[in-house]
């Protein structure tokens, strides 16, 4: 792993053995990086990989749904990284979707999914978007926030009215940032991920998914190397809204 | 005004000057109505109407955002119209536009909009669908669920994530419960109001909008006419989703 | 039957045994009605009818996707009602679903699907838009264009290229229309139905559509009643675009 | 730059000064381009430069509405490259803005739009989808279709009803063959381009588009670069779609 970037860092919130962690694998090759998760089980290992490999990884332990503790987390980090300054800011959290009909959801169900989606996002960017506009004039790529989608931010299934509001409210929030902060020179992107993760939770449904197609899961990997494309992007060509599916998937 | 249905009534929540009130005159052409409002001067005046031209009207009090009030608001209609079983039900109440930059935003901002909009349509929605449901067999129409989007249903706009969110949120629920109830014979429609509504407190901006045009906002009556025509399409022809605009108006 | 308009008309291309023959029947029940289509097969049995039920109807055979061919036929009409004005017409020909594998599709395929479809509605379109946009200041409802659409207006499924081509095309222009004339008066709409059809040339496919659930297929009767609310919508509140589908149809 | 595969090829159809240019360029830093065009003027400067780097570009002049010249051209490729397969193929042709009121519109400008946008991406895929689909199992990325849309792939505006059509049918096809296509291993995307590009023909617009904003106009290296990030995408997380604006674009 060459050097991280002595001048700019990324962070993500929602980091675990899925997009998050990847996404902190692949842009650990460029910037140093901070993961915040609830719990520092999520993190803990990855924090340790990169940095034995030459790379940077702080971890914080905070709950993005929870004001105050991402608040605080970011003067965690300002205190960790004092001379640098943010290129690249993902928001990776996915909450709520309690799989219920209709009539036997709580409206905790709902309220856990538009906290840990909507709520949580509002909180992370109203931290990360003041730091990234700080960066508009030096940072090496324009710098980006990129928020994770699902089918259910286009969708809203049978089954799926908690999660889908979540998810719907996130990407009409993204949309909403995209358009207020990329003429000021920020990339605000949505990444709708259509498709189960390939990660050691959902192996057991791997031989269901797609017939049990090789790669009929999406590689967390491969998620993160589009989001780095999209932090690489030309601010003449921003992609505000990308799709990403398994050759096999339905859609 | 003919006389009302003896079998069947309509609910709608959102009651003002504005599409509310016009859904409930022309609901109320053919069942007795009941008007939810969380101010009783929202709707005491047209209960008032209605009942004085032969209809019939119950106004009650309560706040869509409060499970409880929106529990108890419907047991009371069950002690108002014990032998009466539920046709249609409207969701009209608007929340959660704070109309600020995103960093001036409050949490309390973007919850005001959730609350109001996803919150408040998840416990209509639960108290109606129920009665929905037993009505299938009987309605003289399938019976309805039928809720108010806007533009910023289908576009985050700058400034707007609170509201968006809300609206999206609102959006996803809504076809949720379109792909859950319909083929339990529940018609669940969910109308895009692309425009400014016609109604007194917005006469200051009528010589703005559309260049001051006549017929430049939208008639309240206008989109009480479509609403009652969603309620009376066939259950083999359902519309999930429409928009409705004024002619002038730009998209 | 009441008698019909003695000053307005309508126009149906694409009459047949489904939705066109159904709303040629719901619009005479105001308008004299002229009935387009390439065979005088497809409507001569229903001219004969709406005439020996009160209301009037002229049959003319005329392919849409002859330019030639549409002047005439709206000379033709001039010619018949000379006084009469245009109130609403209704584009409702379909074309071209070869549906093979792409590789295995000829480019006539695609071409009948463009000509029929795109072609067919601009022929359409431009006959009669300039006599809708003459009723505006004197029509009893605001002029209407409408148009059938299908699901594959909206997604380009496997073996649907070249039908979906020709309606993802309609909708374009649709769209285009509604933008140009709308504010002039006219209102254009599209309507995406969204399911199989219950006429009798299908009627062997009923038990399979939707697992035979009754109504599990789309009444154009009912299809007709919403046409017929479009074109009674008041020029505040447009709709330009709207679904129907089956209550069972999976979406 | 490196020297070109000696086993895989791309063709890149529409090739000038703008998005098809430079995805050749970049293209060439791969494999061996051959590029397709109406006249030999269109990228003979270019083929020479590619050739003049140390990479290899063949032209060819094929009319991509003309299935039997682009029939034609794949033999030709055939004969000059009969070793190497194909890895990516790029559909760049535009064509079909009269920008007329529509009453103003003729056929034929419906028909230049439909032929050169529609069809032609048919006769292009015809001949490109079986090279592909024979590279799946060797090509270093998955096989790859991209093809260019535009603002006028998603919406119809007034006096686009020519372009918008040809527009939207393209992006019918490209989803219909991703679904058909995608699950055998063949990557098919579309890239919405919303905006104006920053090609020399353009440049008299520069100061008045976003208001001559620096970076106002997409730059077509950087439209090339993510259609090269397209192409190298893991075939477990394909994009079907993304969208490209200027950050200072109003969308």
């Amino acid at each position: 792993m060459a050097p991280p970037s002595k001048s700019f860092f990324a962070v993500i919130a929602g980091v675990g053995a899925g997009t998050g962690g990847a996404v902190a694998r692949r842009f650990a090759q460029a910037y140093p990086v901070v993961l915040l998760a609830r719990s520092e089980d999520s993190f803990k290992d990855l924090v340790a990989e990169i940095n034995g490999q030459g790379g940077k990884a702080i971890g914080i332990a905070a709950d993005a749904t929870d004001a105050a503790a991402v608040k605080s987390a970011f003067e965690s980090i300002n205190k960790e990284l004092p001379d640098f300054k943010l290129a690249a800011a993902v928001y990776n959290v996915g909450a709520g979707r309690a799989l219920k009909p209709f009539l036997e959801l709580k409206s905790e169900d709902l309220d856990a999914s538009l906290k840990g989606n909507a709520h949580g996002l509002f909180n992370f960017a109203q931290s990360a978007l003041p730091l990234l506009l700080d960066s508009v004039d030096s940072s090496p790529h324009p710098p980006t926030l990129i928020v994770t989608g699902a089918t259910a931010s286009l969708r809203g299934s049978a089954r799926f009215a908690d999660f889908a509001a979540g998810k719907f409210a996130v990407r009409a929030i993204t949309q909403s940032l995209a358009r207020e902060f990329g003429p000021k020179g920020v990339h605000v992107a949505h990444a709708v991920i259509d498709g189960g993760i390939d990660i050691p939770r959902l192996a057991q449904y791997k031989s269901r998914v797609n017939d049990g197609a090789p790669d009929g899961m999406l590689s967390p990997a491969a998620i993160a190397d589009s989001y780095w494309h999209l932090h690489t992007q030309h601010r003449s060509a921003f992609t505000q809204e990308l799709d990403m599916r398994p050759y096999v998937e339905k859609f």
